[in-house]
């Protein structure tokens, strides 16, 4: 049996399916609504909220309900709220096989957002451990000491402090890898059902934590040039549905590679500030940069303590120690008590570790040398994709990361590319793992974090032949 | 300059903060509003759609608006959850307070749920870290490789054999601590405003994370003889509110020391089964035992796959290494993906380390020792505790864990004994932090994986004289 509200919602909508309230028109009031149809306002509100969630209609403050645009048209992709479930579902499923990959003895795997482990200091970091926990043999309890806590985080203030950006010292918190900050942000800001924006391509990691909230995804275009396009953010802010908070990877995006410049930082602050909507920013990359100074987050402008900052020890020192951080600003104190509820502590022994590193100035040592690195096999994989890959393929070199987003020429399929790859033992992530939507199927991302070889090269050469071949049996 | 319906919306937010309309009332309808302000609907509606946006008040559909607490304060939602609001608060800041006194120099510390760190061999832990990495660098890389994996997840299968408990070695999730699981776990099962049926007197961890996600806790009392009252539960079940599920520390609960016998591990099985209930787990301590075998989980007997179990090495091996782990039946394929998108992986160098120990025998041996040195510690305190308090005061002694559990006489008011006892530098947790209700008022817990020296005996028969001097002055 149908609610009543929901039988009005309906007529409503046919009669904007007939022409009656064009797209972008103005609807009647709540209150004309309800005296229409004889009954109170809050049963014509519940018809509103109702097309509201099927996206039919958009709630402006003050100026009431309009019409909503249709789907086919060009503002769809900002103004359509949503990846449907199933779609995100998807998604989740793709990214299993694609982790799954780094289990199996693919030969060259150019899929993952990680380094090689020989890019790491293993053997350096394994006597630092040592040493530490000799040292210190507290460091097996669960709690690290105070005084050590907050000797740690005085150094994450003067490191961030070296970036423009400044951060109380008891505004730091530690979380297991960037991934539990964002996760523990998204809980804090929303609830399921809501609407979070997030620039297209996106990680999947992001797609995929946001599924499992329950929430929808807003995709925001974003290019290797320019990173996420505040014009049509702004855009979406205006015309599509409410947006609780938007996460963004300010430097070297994954997987574009984009480094958002400083004075679209400070605009997109002033504009999620006007809109109302909490930033968080991802800067698991800002460490990796390949020029004379580190990005500064756009958490430094942030005059209102309403940014998130999220980073992350995993790709810049030691994936496997899994030591993220955040400053939340003024939401700080509720995310402090989620973790604690969530997963207490991370393991004192390694942000122990951590402490010694930044204090010998060791970490900026090993930090700068994988820099280096990385910006040498960027060039290396860039140069041999220029190479290799078909006419209408192109790039642009990030100047951090360790990822390439390379854009084939169109009529590419990165899936049945990916395919074809594998059976020769490459791998990389396809384009259609970035969005809930088919339109990255032409590009495919590339790790340039492993160490060069003639395997590599090899590797890419084939990709190049194999993505010629199948333009050539397609056409 | 303010809008009108922001001025309407914090004149509103006044008045609800005054306690004419307290959290979960019925608030004023959309009409009603606009007509007491002289605005039309639309913007009465305004001021609502803001008051939610700030998480001040919930739209329940057809039911109009209701004042809401922040959803993102732990202390709201426990006000909201729970009987006793201004207990539950206390709880929250109380736990605050004591986590804070581990970071204080308290001279004798028996507060924590925790064995002192020289009881952990932390020189022979150091050894193993440093071998693990220098033999297999690639556990510096995030993701443990999946031989590695497996390897693991063959030795804890073996490892539960022996308990008599049967473990898919594909339904093995590895996790930040136990406390991540049972996050997990009730972030899978419950939604915001369920009731989770727990122990009383239960640990304060599970009872913040209950807070932080929103749900409601039944208390249902527990024993140090018995453990969870399995009548009373069937009584809550048949006669209270809708439970969603169980939580249940089964072997040497906190603070009770209570071992639940096994006979009660398979009536409740049934019983939660005949009520559609969910059964978590929580064996943080089931290592710790004192007796010839180790104890065997509920989860032994669980045909139906239903049990949640919840398992972590914190306690027994090493406490700053996080390692918890989970076996989730036919739940286990959605905790994965939750723990995915919550927090991705555990550290791999930790996961390597622990697949030697457990290989090489070490585990045993170490976890062999320190049950040997709980099992003498805990008669060192007992012996103590019964010399030095006043009487009427009561103890079972625990056959496993390393937490004791003291009744003292009626009248004794522990939260006052322990302000007394903290002015002479001695902690320990008192009864209040252990439930909503006033009901542990006399009781407090102490842990006995301190090394035992004359200062801990000299302070316990000084918190003796302290209770025997409260009760003296209060009568
Ligand atoms: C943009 C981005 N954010 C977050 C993560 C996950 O970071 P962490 O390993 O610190 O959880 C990744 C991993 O690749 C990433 O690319
Ligand atoms: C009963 C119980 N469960 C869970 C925990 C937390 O365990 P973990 O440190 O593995 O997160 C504790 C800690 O004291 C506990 O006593």
């Amino acid at each position: 049996m149908e609610a009543i509200y929901q039988d009005i919602a309906r007529q409503l909508a046919a009669r904007m399916d007939a022409g009656e309230f064009p797209p972008g028109s103005r609807l009647p009031s709540v209150r004309q609504l309800a005296a229409s149809h004889g009954v109170n306002s809050l049963t014509a509100l519940a018809a509103y909220r109702w097309l509201e969630q099927k996206q039919r209609v958009v709630a402006r403050p003050r100026a009431g309900f309009f019409a909503a645009l249709p789907a086919a048209s060009a503002a769809a992709a900002l103004h359509r709220a949503l990846p449907s479930p199933a779609t995100l579902v998807e998604v989740d499923s793709r990214m299993s096989q694609l982790v799954a990959l780094s289990a199996s003895d693919v030969a060259v795997q150019l899929h993952m957002a990680e380094a090689h482990h020989s890019l790491y200091p293993s053997a350096e970091l394994a006597r630092r451990l040592q040493t530490a926990l000799l040292q210190r043999p507290e460091l097996i309890g669960a709690y690290l000491p105070a005084a050590q806590h907050e000797r740690l985080c005085g150094l994450l203030q003067q490191m961030a402090a070296g970036w423009q950006m400044e951060v109380k010292a008891d505004e730091i918190l530690f979380c297991n890898g960037i991934t539990e900050g964002i996760s523990l942000a998204l809980r804090h800001l929303t609830r399921p059902g809501d609407t979070v924006a997030v620039e297209t391509p996106v990680y999947f990691g992001l797609l995929q934590t946001l599924a499992a909230l329950g929430l929808k995804a807003l995709e925001i275009p974003c290019t290797p040039d320019a990173g996420l396009s505040l014009e049509a953010l702004e855009f979406a802010l205006q015309y599509g549905p409410p947006v609780r908070c938007l996460v963004t990877v300010t430097n070297y995006q994954n997987p574009t590679g984009a480094r958002m410049p400083d004075d679209h930082k400070k605009r997109l602050l002033a504009l999620a500030r006007r809109h109302g909507v909490t930033l968080i920013e991802d800067d698991v990359f800002g460490e990796l940069y390949f020029g004379e100074a580190r990005p500064t987050p756009l958490k430094a402008w942030d005059r209102d303590g309403d940014v998130i900052y999220c980073a992350s020890f995993t790709k810049s020192l030691a994936p496997s120690f899994r030591l993220g951080w955040l400053s939340g600003g003024r939401h700080h104190a509720a995310l402090e008590r989620l973790r604690a509820s969530s997963s207490l502590v991370s393991p004192a022994l390694l942000l122990g570790t951590l402490t010694d590193l930044l204090a010998s100035g060791d970490y900026a040592r090993i930090s700068q040398r994988l820099r280096r690195q990385l910006a040498r096999q960027m060039e290396q994989v860039a140069d041999a994709v220029l190479a290799a890959f078909p006419r209408g393929t192109t790039l642009r070199r990030p100047q951090g990361g360790l990822l390439l987003w390379v854009e084939g020429p169109e009529g590419l399929d990165s899936g049945r590319l990916l395919e074809a790859a594998l059976r020769e033992s490459i791998s990389f992530a396809p384009g259609m793992l970035f969005s809930a939507e088919p339109r990255f199927r032409h590009c495919l991302r590339l790790n340039f974090g492993q160490p060069w070889d003639e395997a590599q090269r090899q590797a890419i050469v084939r990709l190049g032949e194999l993505a010629a071949e199948q333009l050539r049996t397609t056409c």
